[in-house]
């Protein structure tokens, strides 16, 4: 749509040095507005000081300055009583209405708490964005098995038992292209080769649920199922996560499927009858 | 930090036509870029077409398709095959990252599963913002009574229950802002005198607890009460909403109170001894 070229996420200028002469800044006003958010998410940071805001966004203190306050002006981003930025809250009350994770996450979330009640243990609903597994919702009790998911977060695909699923239904076009990546070995157990790889997907597809064991977190075990749509598709994966090593009860992956399947009747999906 | 006047939450100048000569228009740019995030929440739509953001953003159609060109390109807006805008899942990944909703949430949300697992009715979490209630968290069964409540949705404290709890614990000059305001008469029960909203903040800080019945919604009650940091400060409320006529399970009140005081003390609450 725009002639412009399109900033992607987090991204900075590689050619450009750190420090000594700045070249030419031919960013839009908006393209420096927005570098100002992702200096909070790229890596994340709760708090940042102005100094802090204006290195991550490669801009000079004054514009980061100027930029700022319009931001504050709009409420989303807080000047905290120590001096630094926060995001704020006028984010939050927009960004939890963006359809896709708000109409998926209030149609499942009611699956998800029985989920929790017969599992007690995490449980995760997730997308594909990208190349990774996006998490709309995470439940977890008081004292679960840690893991590093959060909502709002993002996982590979390959590493993780909603992330599998989600490959698995993708696209071929999307399949082939991750297969085609690095995939980062996280643990002894990860799946690293794309020949292995491609043979559990296919495990996937057949048994209709993914199980992972010690591939993201040392410790902790998924099992994930999918969620298909009223055409079929599959949208979205639910899981629950406990810790390894415990023999698997049998009841916990017929849980994650029934869920699996409300959410999926809930959303229009009915089984073909044949 | 800004000399340039704030742009309100959703405000469009008043003094302005809705059509013929159009005044110059002295927003900057961040300003009119945040005028077309905030046409989609008010009111709150899931999609609009590009013509109805200008309308809304009180933007020509030349500028409207630049900037949402460039909130396309971060993710902030999506473009739907039917060629209408919506709110993108980028917006949802950055809000669900700011500090006050993500850390009360994750810290708040094994207590309001355990009450909800008690109760079987709506369970809220709500913060003061203004002049609101802000619904940070809603968990819901599957068939529950009907109610207007949404996460990252806003209601009068004088209708609610934890509308009630924040404002008998906000600030003097809070509550006598707030007593000043018309209070309106949603249903027949509603209190919407200054005298008589008085006395309920009096009797809610006396019991530590808030009760509505067909205040806000036909048919619904609530019980809400207070959560505390660390410092004293009630800085949240949590409720559950049942449906009204049946008889008070008595309970319901010490289930809500406890889930609050679990809250509280995971934020650092320390009851004073004496």
């Amino acid at each position: 749509m725009s002639g412009k070229p399109a900033l992607r996420r987090g991204a900075t200028d590689a050619s450009a040095p750190v420090s000594g002469d700045r070249p030419v800044d031919d960013r839009s006003v908006a393209a420096r507005l927005f570098a100002i958010i992702d200096a909070f998410t790229t890596p994340i940071a709760a708090s940042l000081t102005l100094t802090a805001i204006a290195e991550r966004a490669r801009l000079p203190l004054s514009t980061t300055h100027r930029l700022v306050a319009e931001w504050v002006n709009w409420g989303g981003l807080t000047r905290q009583d120590d001096g630094r930025y926060a995001l704020g809250l006028r984010l939050w009350e927009i960004g939890v209405q963006t359809p896709t994770a708000h109409n998926l996450r209030t149609i499942a979330l009611p699956y998800l708490e029985d989920l929790f009640e017969v599992s007690r243990e995490h449980v995760h609903l997730a997308i594909l964005d990208g190349h990774d597994a996006l998490y709309l919702e995470k439940l977890s009790g008081h004292s679960p098995v840690r893991i590093i998911s959060r909502v709002g977060g993002r996982l590979p695909l390959h590493s993780t038992g909603v992330g599998l699923v989600l490959l698995a239904y993708a696209p071929m076009d999307v399949i082939q292209a991750y297969l085609g990546t690095a995939l980062q070995r996280f643990l002894p157990q990860t799946v690293s080769s794309p020949d292995e790889l491609r043979r559990r997907l296919a495990e996937v597809r057949v048994q209709g649920v993914a199980r992972m064991s010690d591939e993201m977190t040392v410790g902790s075990s998924s099992i994930a199922a999918p969620i298909r749509d009223s055409t079929g598709l599959v949208v979205a994966a639910v899981s629950t996560v406990t810790r390894s090593g415990t023999p698997v009860d049998p009841a916990q992956e017929l849980a994650v499927r029934v869920a699996a399947q409300g959410i999926s009747r809930a959303l229009g999906y009915r089984r073909p009858t044949s």
